[in-house]
């Protein structure tokens, strides 16, 4: 039997605005694509859509900077009411450079910015430039509410992981991880079983939601949001529940802080 | 038009040893599982595979450690001669932990153990714990030869991907990246794009070699072989020809070593 992984971009989304029902939009895309879910398949969603859908919009004009935001902004060369937002989403600054400031998220893994992003967002009034995004609150609340909700739906269960794109230490470009997990195993632990010789695999343990993710975010491209969600079938492996935490090296384990 | 992203394993390839003719291998796979291969095609090989072709194998009782190998060893709990492999391999040892040496690897990149590996070997001879295997000498040289090879005999230009397996600084789990490219832009350069809005994306370089290595990851599993070889179709970018060295972020511009 052919093993096959097969990504297939939900089409028709519209452009999200908070409030909007992405379950009964994703239901829809998967219908106008003549998808019937079955269990193991896997609805992967732009983080973008998810915060949008939830209303994680700060318009920048109603934001007043803490000290500490005006003076990061002056090293980095940020907007200060941008850099409070971003602060206000993180634990720790942990490196910054002009541009460029990167960030242990409230949520607990690494990345530029907090995730606060200025493109393809516009809220409701004011300055359209003014408006940013924020992840959403609890990504992995946000997957369950949608499993369940598409499940009521459809009556099938099936395996959610949220998405975004996140830079990596040593390896130039970004690429799609997970941040938000229902239904799905984030990680893999291959330990102790045996190769093909009967040699006890050591250390294996693979990021499968991230791989997921990354599969999805190259099928979903990145300068429009014209594919935001993504159906996945074939992954090779059982699926139970998962979330976020298992991917998140604790910082004492974590040698390149 | 449904946009899809479709990985299919290629069964049937038996366990490679040095000098087995990995293309005709493939081609084998492709017509097996009955797909002619198009332009835009990519062909995604399991870094074990090519190096097993290339013979990068090494048995561990002809090495004689160095005296820095002895120590190294001794401070991480490895076998000296596995430890003088690694450092062959290296360019410098950036971590080491018990059990853990993480290096930049003579290719540029940051893994642990800089990628010699004891699982799924055997050479001939020797006692069979003895041996490892090296990542390939070049492996974009490897890729490229490959992409010719497969052009010759089956008339398709496709990109190719030699992958490996890495861990991330700052979160768990291994996942597919390519060490190896050919015929593929490793990276895309999206700056400058306008965005749904017209706002111009301002830092968007999408690793895109490194998210259908991860793709291929997903669908090769980790514990054996037994799908070294992925084909891929429907990648939603233009290809052009690449290489590894895209991926590799300056040592000078890594903030995280």
């Amino acid at each position: 039997m052919t093993m096959r992984l097969v990504l297939s971009a939900l089409s028709g989304l519209p452009l999200i605005r908070p409030g909007d029902d992405l379950v009964e939009l994703v239901r829809r895309g998967l219908v106008s694509e003549a998808i019937t879910l079955v269990p193991g398949d896997v609805i992967v969603l732009a983080q973008k859509v998810v915060s949008k859908a939830e209303g994680r919009l700060v318009n920048l004009a109603e934001v007043r900077p803490s000290e500490a935001a005006i003076q990061l902004a002056g090293e980095v060369g940020k907007d200060p009411r941008l850099v409070e937002v971003i602060l206000s989403e993180s634990r720790e600054v942990l490196r910054k450079r002009p541009g460029m400031i990167i960030v242990e998220h409230r949520l607990g893994f690494v990345c530029a910015n907090a995730g606060v992003d200025h493109s393809n967002v516009r809220g409701e009034g004011g300055r359209p430039e003014d408006w940013v995004l924020m992840l959403p609150a609890d990504p992995d609340a946000s997957a369950r509410r949608f499993r369940e909700r598409l499940a009521q739906r459809t009556g099938v269960e099936v395996a959610v992981l949220v998405i975004d794109s996140h830079g990596r230490a040593w390896r130039k470009g970004t690429v799609g991880v997970a941040i938000g997990v229902a239904g799905f195993p984030a990680l893999v632990d291959l330990r102790g079983r045996p190769d093909l010789f009967g040699y006890l695999l050591q250390s294996t343990e693979v990021g499968l939601a991230d791989e997921i993710a990354a599969a999805a975010s190259a099928l979903m491209g990145q300068a429009d949001e014209s594919r935001p969600a993504i159906h996945v079938r074939g992954v090779p492996y059982p699926l139970r529940d998962g979330s976020l935490s298992e991917l998140v090296r604790p910082t004492g384990e974590d040698l390149f802080r």
